[in-house]
């Protein structure tokens, strides 16, 4: 029997692609989908054993659509990765730099890469749907005056040649990303401790409408000595001052002192889910240093 | 002497046209910028008196770039609101919408509209760099099959007809918006206090990377009863376990027991400035209740 593909939104070479590989294994199956939504529609229906999601960009931010999801579908998070976006100019093979004069690729690609086309005025920037969609397309097309700036695993797809390499112009460009399973296909397969240096847990939770709620919610991971590696508020709908929070924090959430400081926090808070628990990733890469202290 | 302009990323009629306007006037003129570190770049070489910056959104979170510049040009938050992203189908008066067959916009706002390709499988999706960009197209090259997906302001500025109205998939998307002032604007124009009912302060800082960091920090708030709207986290580059924070709390920043509290944070903090003191805006239009409790 065929392992079941693991989902991802975007095009075959999307940097979502790259992920799914990273943390399910080089060679897996995989199942391009054209929203976050079928993502985690394409796992609920059995046609994905895991999905490959991102979660926050280092420069845009969270995804909060995927957060959403993440509660709505309840899929257990149980790998997490970063990978760098590194945009690379790719052409047909024996297409020189000298003959291309127009470049597709997702506007975000084209935007991250101005320094790019300052030094080279005669390159025309045309806004495609997808960065790996655009490789597909001028490869298909056999365009003879073009490119595309895309990911090298498009290139390798699509069989483009990388004219230019990492043509960003910041290259402190990182996407964290999720590796979701259906809860059955974790309880079957759980991650093995063995090897593991250190877990993680990620959790949500909104707190009362109460002075210092936070405060109070935050005391349950502090007295206890566990470390959050993230937190960030989200204002609720139709709530005011009623916030939604994301926190990750180091250990194990079956721990004897992350038990204790979870059943703390259902005290004080009105919400609160297990996202997952998995080992940690690569060191987190993170955004630019501060100019000054 | 005429008034300098209010910078802001993007062509005519954007959203952050439509919130330049909200912040700083209705009749105000405006100076469109390709990127937003050009917007700053306008405000620091005097070009601008003032800029309009998305800070975060409610679907595609925080904009970190602009935090980032935030942190670098150190220009003076002195104002907030929230614009709900409403996008029309657009096209030149005269043409019926059973003429349309292509539709042209930013892939993300595209995106953001798969409802109604769904319902209308004859259209063809274009993408294009911008949304109110592709309403200038259409209009300029008089286009009898085209539309383009865009703002209201838009329809107005590029004198298009409104075909379809809101025709997002999900209403609940909102960008909260900043208005900066160079310090100097500032001082010379501080925000008259009559007619403010709420202010909201918003700093970043970053802790040392001792166990319980955030709790201590966050204490200098709780036990002064100043509400918290807002906590995010970032990692620092190049240092593991070190975070800057991003917090707005309620109330002036000269208050007596915020002034307190900053003075406490100081003694926790690596690093804190103040990004500004602004009145409240509208209460936070905010993203989709959970589904249970």
């Amino acid at each position: 029997m065929k392992a079941l593909p693991i989902a991802f939104q975007g095009e075959r070479g999307a940097f979502s692609e790259v992920a799914a590989r990273k943390l399910a294994g080089a060679d897996v199956e995989v199942l391009p989908c054209p929203r976050f939504e079928d993502v985690f529609r394409a796992l609920a229906k059995g046609s994905a054993s895991g999905a490959a999601v991102p979660i926050e960009n280092t420069l845009a931010g969270s995804v909060h659509e995927n957060y959403d999801h993440l509660l709505n579908f309840e899929f257990p998070i149980v790998g997490e990765t970063s990978v760098r976006i590194v945009h690379h100019l790719i052409a047909a093979k024996g297409v020189p730099f000298s003959q291309i004069r127009r470049v597709f690729s997702h506007p975000v690609a084209l935007n991250q890469c101005l320094d790019f086309f300052a030094a080279n005025p005669r390159l025309e920037r045309v806004p495609f749907y997808d960065t790996a969609g655009s490789v597909k397309m001028l490869m298909e097309q056999d365009l003879a005056d073009a490119a595309a700036i895309a990911s090298e695993a498009a290139a390798e797809i699509y069989r483009g040649h990388i004219l230019r390499r990492s043509i960003e112009s910041d290259a402190r460009n990182f996407t964290r990303f999720f590796l979701l399973r259906t809860a059955e296909y974790a309880r079957k397969h759980p991650v093995r401790a063995s090897g593991v240096n250190q877990w993680k847990t990620s959790i949500a939770f909104s707190t009362r409408n109460i002075p210092g709620a936070l405060f109070r919610a935050l005391s349950a991971f502090a007295l206890r000595d566990l470390n959050l590696t993230k937190i960030e508020s989200r204002p609720l709908r139709g709530k005011p001052w009623e916030y939604l929070f994301y926190v990750d924090f180091l250990g194990r959430a079956d721990a004897p002192n992350a038990l204790n400081a979870l059943n703390h926090l259902r005290e004080t808070a009105d919400f609160l889910r297990i996202l997952g628990c998995y080992p940690k990733g690569e060191p987190a890469p993170t955004p630019r240093a501060r100019k000054e202290r």
